[in-house]
């Protein structure tokens, strides 16, 4: 994070032709990219998207409205450009890849999509840790490699985005187990379960935090027991944009819960992200809390694959547009601000 | 408003893959646009900013922090591309149109600027009318003709900004007094006056209501007393998009006050809005309430010109966008959600 840029950016938008700080949150998001970027002039033209799919085996437990061969189906769906993400990616001009990590269905092959298949879901967290701690590398290794990518083309914004039946589970339990909170506090209907579910969700997540407590104080412990393959890698994804350098427009409720694992994991992650939107998953509030942002956009959305962060999108590139190309002042020949009114 | 195309555009969003109502308030965008564009797939690509720009002889009262020759000034830098408002049309693709309803220092001519000069500026609306009959009637015209302008060259979404030293004293008087509030209620530091000028413009805001108070009833009289040439004009321009069948983007404070007074003055005018955000100026809350409407965005912006709503526009073309463009469950063949979880 460069201070330098970071003061140069303050001291453009106050010369700029508008009362100061007249255009908010766009004009600090302007500043923290000149921070983050280390220039005065920031700029997002290129975003790079990786959606990570994996399923999850305590969809076995009946968690989700959806059966479990969606995560397949969806990734399909990307591919050929008929999901929600596939739509934005295009329409924003972002560059799009899928990362197969491991679906019960099988996934044709596509160019579209990385074959990174570590198994085909993981274990069940109500009865034993998700994923071995050899998983838990390969995850975290598959999201370093993807935000490597999104570098080597150039991308200037890096979003993460999930598609797994089952993962508002996995990020409940995982955000619970890391915040010290029941279920209670954070469970939600994710993709629309009724209240049987919601009662079924809330109890095993429960189970789950009870079975695995003495591993919940160490933050990659606690990411193998409760997480995903998908979880894992977009936690790997905001670490690697820290330490590369890419700064991390997070999307919702699994995305942050991710997020807040890439933050105890290494503390300074959470520098290089800004939060993109506040989900309708009840539980959102609580992670955005611990990681001490406030959301862009507050749409009621709670779809994941990287939506919300792809709809929050043109905000940034807007501002950092606004910050380069406005006039200042003197450029315009305006008269500033009256000392006294 | 078309019942059937907003139908049609209900029954398409719950086919499209993905969980009923997980694109929040992007999917009520689309059906309301839907149901006004009278087509079950909605379009909003080319939208159409009028920049309606006036002085306000209140302005001598020393109720801004900014002299008023800026208002001349500002136009001139619209025109040249310096203003918030020309990089945000210039980058979401908008074609933009300024509008000089007079001012006190001279505009240069400039093929942008539309000379529609009623007065140098309006009367001071302490001390009396702020503007004749005859010169609300201009105002309101010069309003919708903009908007046939708009409908003449194509375009799906209407955005009206506004450029006016003082004018947060016009627009928070008319809003109070067709709010029947008084000032403290309402008003609010504008550009950024300091404690003593926010006192004196309170105090001049309350003594306008009282001079004016047998007017306030008649929705027409109160604009004539309390607006502006560019709040009038405003007004008039909301009017036409709902007798002329264009949506209209209503951006912040001061587009809000002259929209309030057009749902006064022709109470269909609403159904044919939407807000684009929550401005940092404190009354517009009340107004939002009155309003009936919840806006879109909320980024603590208070600059005006149309700059909330050209920062909105690309959520709106992406709402329209993701609900053309993707895959129904049908088309994609994924499964649907289970009917029971």
């Amino acid at each position: 994070v460069d201070l330098n840029a970071r003061e140069a950016a303050i001291s453009r938008q106050g010369n700029l032709t508008k009362p100061p700080g007249a255009l908010g949150r766009l004009e600090d998001i302007a500043i923290q990219l000149a921070a983050l970027q280390g220039r005065e002039t920031p700029g997002v033209d290129r975003a790079w998207i990786s959606v990570f799919a994996a399923d999850h085996g305590v969809a076995a437990a009946g968690v989700s409205a959806f059966p479990q061969e969606v995560t397949a189906q969806m990734i399909a769906n990307m591919a050929t450009g008929g999901a929600a993400i596939s739509v934005l990616a295009k329409r924003i001009g972002a560059e799009i890849e899928l990362i197969d990590l491991g679906t019960v269905a099988p996934v044709a092959p596509h160019p579209m999509i990385r074959d990174a298949a570590i198994a085909p879901a993981t274990a069940n967290l109500a009865e034993g840790p998700a994923m071995s701690p050899v998983q838990l590398e390969q995850a975290l290794g598959e999201g370093a490699a993807a935000v490597e990518r999104a570098r080597a083309s150039g991308a200037e914004l890096y979003i993460a985005g999930e598609m797994g039946i089952g993962n508002t589970t996995a990020a409940t339990a995982l955000a619970a187990g890391l915040l010290g909170r029941p279920a209670a506090e954070l469970v939600g209907p994710g993709t629309g379960l009724d209240h049987a579910g919601l009662t079924r969700k809330r109890a095993l997540i429960d189970a789950a935090l009870a079975r695995h407590a003495e591993q919940l104080s160490d933050p990659a412990a606690a990411l193998a027991c409760l997480g995903g393959f998908e979880i894992a890698a977009m936690a790997g994804a905001y670490i690697a944009c820290a330490q590369q350098g890419l700064p991390a427009l997070v999307d919702g409720f699994i995305s942050s819960a991710a997020a807040l694992a890439a933050c105890r994991l290494c503390p300074g992650a959470a520098d290089w992200m800004l939060l993109a939107h506040a989900s309708a998953e009840p539980g959102h509030q609580a992670i955005v809390a611990a990681l001490g942002k406030q959301p862009l956009l507050d749409l009621g959305m709670r779809l994941g694959e990287g939506s919300g962060a792809a709809a929050a999108f043109p905000l940034l590139r807007l501002a950092c547009q606004l910050h380069a190309e406005m006039a200042t002042f003197a450029e315009a020949g305006v008269a500033e601000k009256a000392r006294e009114a």
